[in-house]
Formats: C-alpha cells, sequence, structure tokens
C-alpha cells in the first residue's frame, strides 16, 4: 500500500508513523520542512511535486493547515490516481467538502491531536482509540470509503460517518463556542477586577476560562472555516442568555430553579449518552453498487449513535451490486438490523 | 468571648468548631437541628429564642440560607447587645449591607466551603487560609471592624475589606456569571446533540460545563441575592458576543487574532496578578474616633490589594481618637503608609 501525506507536521507525522509501523505502507510525504520528516521516520521519501508523490497512491492524506486546506485538497484530487481514496484531517468539515464533490474524496477529522506542534511530536499511537469521523457524501464512492475506513482502523482509530453539516454544528457547540465564551469571560473578569488578583472563589472561573485564548496561530482559522455554525452557535447562546437574564430580572426563583434543574439532568445525559459496548457482531447485506450507497448505511448507523468497528465490501464479479460486511457491537445489531432493511437491504 | 451563632450548618458550625477550639469561645447556637451542632461539638449551647442566645454576646455570625439572610441579620441586631460586632457569611453582600446599617454590623464572605451541606461536614480547619471578605461601610464602628477581624485571623482565615458593590461585581464576574454560562453551554450541547453522547473533543466543554447545574437548591438564591451585578454582567456577555460575532461575520482574521490573543494574555494576568507576599510590617496611626474611619482605612488598602494581616484598635482615655496598629506585608509596607497618609493619618 502507498500512503501520501501531505502536510507532514504532529498529525501527518503520526499517520505516517502508523501506516508504515502498523500497516506495512510505503509512506510519502510533502511538506516544506521533510527532512526533519525522513529523520522521525514518518515518512520514507520525501516529494516536492504532487505528481510524483500520488504515483499509484492507493491513499492520500491531507493534513495542512485550514486557511489552505479546500484547495490543497482540490490539488491532491487532480494528481491522485482514480482508484486513491483521498481524505483530510481538518476540524471542521463543511468548507472543504463543499469544495470537493469527488467520489474518491471522504472528509476526515480525527479527535486526536496534541498540544505540541511539528513532526517531532508525531507518535505512532497518536489515534489509539481515538474517534475519528468521516463524512461521506452521495457523491462519495463505497469502496474509497471502506479503504479509508480500514485503514483509520488500521492505525488504532475508530471511525464514525456522520454528515458535514452535522459534524460543524456539534463541533461549534462544544468546543468551538466554549473556546469563544472562555474568551469572552476572560475579558469581562480582566474588566471587573481591573488589575487585581482572581480571587479564590473555587474552580469555576479556572475551569470556564482553561481554553481563553488558545492558540492565536490557530483558532482563528478554525472560527472562521466554521463560520456559519458558530455564529449560529453564539445567537443561541444569547438567546439562552437573555431568557435566563429574564427569569433573574423578574426574580422568578421557580423559573430560575427549573433552568438549574435542567442544566445539571442534561450535562448528566450528555456525559453518560451512548456509553455501550459489548463483543462485535457481523451483519451482511447486498447492496447496489451506486455512488452514496455506502456512505447512506455508514450516516445512517451514524446518526443513531451506532459505531462501525469494521467494513468491508466485495463487489460482484459485474460490479452491479456488492456484498457489504459491517462489525457493529453486540448491543448494537438489532438497531443496525433495522436500519438496514428501513433502507431496503435484507440482512441475510 | 461569647459568639452566638445563628444557623448552624456547615459554615456555622466550623464557626463554631474553630472558635471553640483556638480561641476559647463560649459558642451558643441556634438551629432547628440544634441537637446535631451539640453532638457534632460546633455549639456548647443550643437556645431557642434570639435574646437568650444573644445575651452578654461578643459575636454574631448569622450562616442562614441567602433567601432569609437580610431579615435574620435584622432580627439579630435587634437582639444583640450595644457592644456585640453582627456579621454574615451570604456569598452576596449588597443586599444585607443595604438592609442594615447598624454600627454593629459587618458583612462577611468566607471563600471557603464545602460540597457537602449539614453540620456533620463542619471542620475546624475549614478557614485555615481562606480570604474572607469584610464589607464594612461608613457608618461601621471602628471597634465592630476591629473585633471581628481578630475572631476571624483567630480562626485561620485572612480578613480583606472590600465594599459590598465591588464584591458583588466582582463575584458576578467570576463565579456567578460563568455558572450561568455554563448552564447555557449546556443546553445548546443538548440540543445541537439530539441525545448522542458527547464526541471525546478534549477538555474544553467538560471544563467550562463543570459548574453547570450546582446545587439547585442554592443558586437560584445567589443569582437572585445578586441580581443587579449580574444583570449587569449578563448584559456585558451579551455585548462582547456580539462584537466576537461581528469579527466572525466578516471573516476578520486580524481581528479574531487580536482577541485570541488578547484573552490568553488577559487569563495570564488574572491568575498571576497580586501574588506578592512578605514577612509582617506593623504600620502605627492615629485616628479621630468617629464611625467609617477604620473601615475607610481597611477599603482603602484593600482596594490596593494590600491585606492587612492582623489589626488593633486602642481608643484614648476620652475616646475622642483612637491609635490603629495595622500589619501588612513588608512589600506592601510603604504603599500602604502612602495611603494612610494620603487620608489624612500621619504613620508614627
Amino acid at each position: 500500500m502507498i500512503v501520501a501525506v501531505v502536510g507532514v507536521g504532529v498529525i501527518g507525522g503520526s499517520v505516517g508513523l502508523a501506516a508504515r509501523r502498523r500497516l506495512g505502507a510505503t509512506v510519502r510525504g510533502i511538506d516544506p520542512n521533510a527532512e526533519a520528516a525522513l529523520e522521525a521516520g514518518a515518512i520514507e521519501e520525501a516529494h516536492d511535486d504532487l505528481a510524483t508523490a500520488l504515483q499509484d497512491a492507493d491513499a492520500a492524506v491531507v493534513a495542512v493547515p485550514l486557511g489552505v486546506l479546500p484547495e490543497t485538497v482540490a490539488a491532491v484530487l487532480q494528481a491522485a490516481p482514480p482508484g486513491c481514496v483521498v481524505t483530510d484531517v481538518g476540524s471542521t468539515k463543511r468548507a472543504v467538502v463543499a469544495w470537493n464533490g469527488d467520489e474518491r474524496f471522504v472528509g476526515g477529522h480525527p479527535l486526536a491531536g496534541s498540544e505540541a506542534a511539528g513532526v517531532a511530536h508525531a507518535r505512532e499511537d497518536l489515534f489509539d482509540g481515538a474517534l475519528w469521523y468521516l463524512t461521506p457524501t452521495s457523491s462519495t464512492s463505497g469502496l474509497a470509503l471502506e479503504r479509508l475506513h480500514r485503514l483509520i482502523a488500521g492505525m488504532g482509530a475508530q471511525a464514525a460517518a456522520i454528515d458535514a453539516d452535522t459534524h460543524d454544528r456539534m463541533m461549534a457547540a462544544v468546543s468551538h463556542l466554549p473556546h469563544v465564551v472562555a474568551n469572552v469571560l476572560v475579558g469581562q473578569a480582566a474588566r471587573a477586577l481591573g488589575g487585581e488578583r482572581l480571587p479564590p472563589t473555587g474552580p469555576s472561573f479556572r475551569d470556564a476560562t482553561r481554553v481563553a485564548g488558545a492558540n492565536p496561530g490557530l483558532w482563528p482559522d478554525i472560527y472562521v472555516s466554521n463560520r456559519d455554525a458558530l455564529l449560529h452557535a453564539i445567537d443561541g447562546t444569547v438567546e439562552r442568555l437573555q431568557e435566563a437574564r429574564a427569569a433573574l430580572a423578574a426574580g422568578d426563583r421557580d423559573a430560575l430553579q427549573t433552568w438549574q434543574s435542567d442544566a445539571a439532568g442534561e450535562r448528566q445525559a450528555l456525559l453518560e449518552a451512548g456509553l455501550t459496548g459489548g463483543a462485535a457482531h457481523e451483519l451482511r447485506a447486498v447492496v447496489p453498487n451506486r455512488p452514496g450507497v455506502i456512505a447512506d448505511i455508514a450516516l445512517t448507523l451514524g446518526r443513531d449513535g451506532i459505531n462501525i468497528s469494521d467494513m468491508a465490501l466485495t463487489p460482484s464479479p459485474d460490479f452491479t451490486r456488492g456484498e457489504i460486511a459491517l462489525w457493529v457491537a453486540e448491543g448494537d445489531a438489532a438497531h443496525a438490523e433495522e436500519l438496514l432493511v428501513g433502507l431496503g437491504f435484507p440482512v441475510s
């Protein structure tokens, strides 16, 4: 297997190390600082142009900064051979997915990383046990998705399909918005305290603002790349603050108490939801060989919180249909089967 | 010394234990559950009415819930003898201070507590090293303030004078607002995820929402008791969110980057400010014996972040003036002297 890594920093470098050591892949890299990547063992060939780097490649992983991501993916797709799956590792997905409707492209986002940047911090085991979102679309080829799924599983991560819009809205709510709010809280406290030390009031302020001002070289690009979802999330925050304000202004203790109790319950539910597990169960179904079918299955299961721990796709000799095998947790098997049947694919 | 504790829960009980064991005080308690307080050793006498509990008392500490605090303090002031200092331990101060302009009253707020409620969790050392805010006003008697200062120091805490408005604005910014915002973030995420598990995106969301839904029996009263300052803080948050929104909507990377960097600097400054220390230095000055003078000195030093580690007040024989001795950190001595001189009290 030949894997091309475009942008060999801490993430791209870790992909290189894992693909080489765990999957025996030949890993080629393109990076202005390719020397360091070679030294770290993250790649075994350094290339200057996409055409040679991607020659006969089976997979290409684009791990460049968000600001240049969509155009880099487009250039890689142009240079990549027909059977090569192309993915990226950007932390927002709508923009890059909208830019690149190619059947070989599957957007990706590994929930793994490091405070430290650069290939020197790359690790073979960076993705062990990590969730790795994939955002296939109706134009994505089933074979491309399956190949990428296996590559990711082979590097130790768990692939989970999700549509790009949902992904970005979710990330806005659980990551980007908390960063925005932390900055706001810090700014207000700085003004309220006017240079005095933070009173030792307990951990609420420290906790709430731990991510304030995180990596100013990176976060502005994340905010901008997820602009629509983040604007929507900010509007939602303002709306909810106004609701709380109204209850407070009215001195409505009952409403405030309900609100406070609801928040406790919601947090509990968020932290506990979906903690299912169990042994892997195999499901097989015959599916027509047309673009989007596999993405549809993966997204349908993903939407219901069912994780596909492995996936295999075998096209029929005439390529008109294929047999798909999915492995899901024992506890999810019955539900997954229902969903497959609902999509018109009887499970054998 | 006779100390009356009105409301013997975890805070009131810890006051009782510390006053008895460390200061040899006779501690009387009033509480519907006084049996448990007697058993825990937090009080040695239980009383049913304020008049007997407060007879000949030197100090009274009111540690009842915020919802009934102002009227309880008023009742205690009515029953307390002329020389008795009366304080409370409520986490907001403006309401109770505005209600009670008596010269014997000094509002208080120890920054110590426990997740667990009830006298069974009271501890002699609960206040060791804790900051204990006092909010004297222009009507507060200097002798009352000094006596309370010594009682608090004797229980192991550090008293710091602050005016009630500043206290409440500060608490709104660093404690109450983060609680409100945590509830809002949790509500939004619950809606965005629609029952799905929280993605393992890193600690930002967990940290930012750790206090969401905290103690629904307590927090609504805290919000309401600090209504004005908290409404103002919420308005400030909305304003800052709108500013961030505008920069994001415009795709203004430079503005977002400056904002992100500023937040990093502000947080650093908040956590590092005021970490001065050193040996104690004694300052003595002669002051006129009229209400408000000692409060004025304590507040002036407190505003500049100077902590008074101990205080002694000696009235002159004719009570027209008094000598005050203050102990401050060595590094703060010169500045404290300047401030005293500025107030018209030459240091001897």
